[in-house]
């Protein structure tokens, strides 16, 4: 079949609208008609040619959703007509990491993930012959897609497209961060670094799983209005402090229960750390570093009790805890609507990435 | 009172066996007559001037068991001739930090521990009228001493002093990394960094727990046997490799549940991290870094689920869990007499940091 899809040829480059070959589905996949994604910093990370691994051409987009027009042979899990967020973490519940019972991290399709084809090894999106890549198991930058079935999570039919969308990222990277990843408990006292989309999210997380105090940290005084209604508590203006560490012990009573960094800086990332609390501070890093950076620390901090990780993808489970987290939103317990600050159409998808690039969106959305 | 100490009057000389005055104890604390006291490389560390903060003159000495001759005002919890176990890690179960449940590190009197003097601020040793410090709140390398209540653990009257002694630091901080701060489950995978006498307490702490592999990575083949004794399952010999990291991944089938520095090596620390399980494994970091030396890695170890974390004195609340692993070691659960490799009058304690440096010895003891 045909379908409508922003290409990338190149990194550096923009993103070409055009028609592209799109291969039904094989054994165990779906087709999906993608109704909306969102454009998030990591296809902006990949498209600028950040990611050393990034591979072109390509469809990028892995923030949908949809709903499923065909599946493959052997495919029991959904049916045709139903709705579905497409999963750049996939959920197989047979391998070693979904058994485990300690991880999201599904690894039954990394490879060929990494590789940006199918499980099969091969691609079902071509243009004028030429075979484009498969992007974080997703393309969701394609009107369809074609996804194995182990790679979407149900969507309840009255879940709004152009909102739920964002759960395929940035909503569940944020809230799962919060309560699955950090497991926040009642009266916890959170701080969380950079209050963009994602710190927004990780403070809607904090809320709902009953923090105390919820400290953000930002260098932009602007978006101190909008961090207090995701439940900020407290705001540390960063910008030109040499050091905010000391000055977040201090109004946290001796630290943070749990600290969060959502800015990708390696240099936040260690503050994150330190502002800890002796003796149990767990600080989760969820932020994308510069492809090369390294993060340090001295070892003391460690020793004295300190629990330094990390998060992906919130450490959900994509197809059992992405619609808990709908669920949520539709119970207007998770916010979404004010964080999707532009809509597009696909033509122009650019317009997005530099709406991002200068900072001016949260989220925008492409509605097919 | 007068008393038969090891004075340290200057970094990098050898103690001087001399007579000291020694002050009787005041409210809340205890005058203990050490019996035995190991030497560990901490002693060292400082009495090499390698520790910033050393302060001398000081009598040195961490790691003992003696019994109590007389009580100040106000002391409830002990009482004269009970054996007892000296705690650098106090436990007061009143600061917040022991409230807090979540760990060891007791604040109470740590200000002026770190300072070298008793809680009210001033030290009960001196020396031809000078003032002598405090060590790590302990000083057992004198035959008597004086401590907080709150700083000592009861020992059971039966176990013997020249070997219990070694619970005041080295076998606690091991057995406890592995057991408390790990929280190692039964059939788990571990990796062991570094098999000196903390590592040897790792394993076997693994082993108690029900570990399934016990991977240990020296590189003194030399050390093999022993550890094999004390519950390693497989050795590394990393001498001469260019990166254990891969080696131990394939090894272990994926990576360690759980991985343990025991070296002070910040390279080392890093190795343990990046074998642990992708997803899941937790690393302890329990040796002393040198000075000024820092831990890195790429973030991606921590976003794609590894655990960084620390370990001091094993987790253990001195008073209450320090009686636990006498009881152990008196059931023959935990070993520790094969650890002692030499016994050595106070007169003689340079010998015994001499054979530490030369790596000649897992633990040698001033037996009083």
């Amino acid at each position: 079949m045909k379908t409508r899809a922003a290409v990338a040829f190149a990194a550096k480059t923009p993103l070409e609208i055009v028609e592209v070959d799109l291969e039904g589905p094989r054994e165990g996949e779906v087709l999906v008609e993608i109704m909306a994604t969102g454009i998030c910093h990591t296809d902006a990370y990949t498209l600028d040619g950040l990611d050393s691994e990034g591979l072109f051409p390509t469809i990028l987009g892995h923030e949908g959703a949809g709903i499923v027009r065909e599946v493959g042979p052997g495919v029991t899990s959904v049916a045709v007509g139903e709705h579905v967020i497409p999963l750049y973490t996939p959920e197989c519940r047979k391998c070693k990491s979904c058994l485990s019972g300690k991880t999201n991290l599904c690894t039954a399709i990394r490879a060929t993930q990494g590789k940006g084809v199918m499980p099969d090894g091969t691609s079902r999106f071509s243009y004028k012959g030429q075979m484009l890549h498969h992007y974080m198991g997703c393309s969701t930058f394609s009107n369809f897609t074609v996804l194995p079935e182990i790679a979407v999570a149900k969507l309840r039919p009255d879940a709004p497209f152009d909102t739920s969308c964002y759960i395929g990222c940035g909503v569940t990277t944020g809230v799962g961060a919060a309560i699955w990843t950090a497991g926040i408990g009642v009266g916890d006292t959170v701080v969380v670094f950079g209050l963009g989309g994602i710190g927004l999210n990780v403070l809607q997380g904090a809320r709902m799983a009953g923090a105390g105090r919820i400290v953000g940290v930002d260098i932009n005084p602007g978006r101190e209005a909008m961090a207090r209604q995701f439940g900020m508590t407290d705001f540390v203006m960063s910008k030109g402090m040499d050091n905010v560490v000391p000055h977040i012990i201090e109004l946290t009573g001796g630290g943070a229960d749990y600290s969060f960094d959502c800015t990708g800086n390696t240099d936040v990332m260690r503050a994150a750390l330190e502002c800890c609390h002796r003796g149990w501070g767990k600080s989760v890093v969820i932020g994308v570093a510069e492809s090369g950076k390294e993060i340090s620390t001295r070892p003391f901090q460690l020793v004295t009790g300190r629990v330094w990780t990390g998060s992906a993808f919130g450490g959900a489970r994509g197809r059992t805890d992405v619609p808990k987290i709908v669920d949520w939103y539709m119970d207007g317990k998770v916010v979404i609507d004010p964080l999707i600050t532009h809509r597009f159409p696909l033509e122009r998808i650019n317009e997005a990435f530099d709406l991002m690039h200068r900072g001016e969106s949260i989220r925008s959305v492409v509605v097919f």
